[in-house]
């Protein structure tokens, strides 16, 4: 299994990035062809009391990398990756890895 | 249901980082009271093909803050947080978040 981890900074406007975030964004990717899992987390801090160094990340879970590519390949996947446009005021990082345990 | 993400860098030994870590450190925390999930994930790169901001990512989902706070001041989180100085060469953050989604 892999994971794609996609990292949020603070956004300029929290509640309108959640707002269309949760409410057009995600439900639009529970739809990429092959999704497996998808989890959304909203850090509130590091445990020793500091800034978290991301704001949001969402887990996309795929059977393979194969597997996710093809989904971003897809209709589906192609709206998803147009839709970042209105995630406005915000740095996002991309991280790839395997599920190993 | 809460998150604990802990992220490290590059190990300076890799081999021997992941050789303690998924070997005894990741089986102690399995013991955590309370526990509900562990999952590890190792990054390769970003999906723009840069490098991942973090060499592997733990995550441990418990049912509450308070529940995650009882593990780590159980007998078995004194023994996973003492553990955390055999991880040698590597830098640790520990985000706290909900897990929304």
């Amino acid at each position: 299994m892999i994971k794609i981890s996609v990292s949020y900074q603070t956004p300029k406007d929290p509640e309108a990035f959640d707002k269309h975030y949760l409410g057009v964004h995600i439900p639009m990717c529970d739809k990429l062809p092959g999704i497996k899992r998808i989890e959304v987390t909203k850090y509130n801090g590091t445990l020793d009391g500091k800034a978290a160094p991301y704001y949001l990340q969402t887990d996309l879970v795929f059977d393979s990398q194969d597997a996710a590519m093809a989904a971003f390949g897809s209709d589906v996947g192609k709206e998803v990756v147009a839709d970042v446009a209105n995630l406005q005021g915000t740095t996002m990082i991309t991280s790839v890895g395997d599920i190993v345990r």
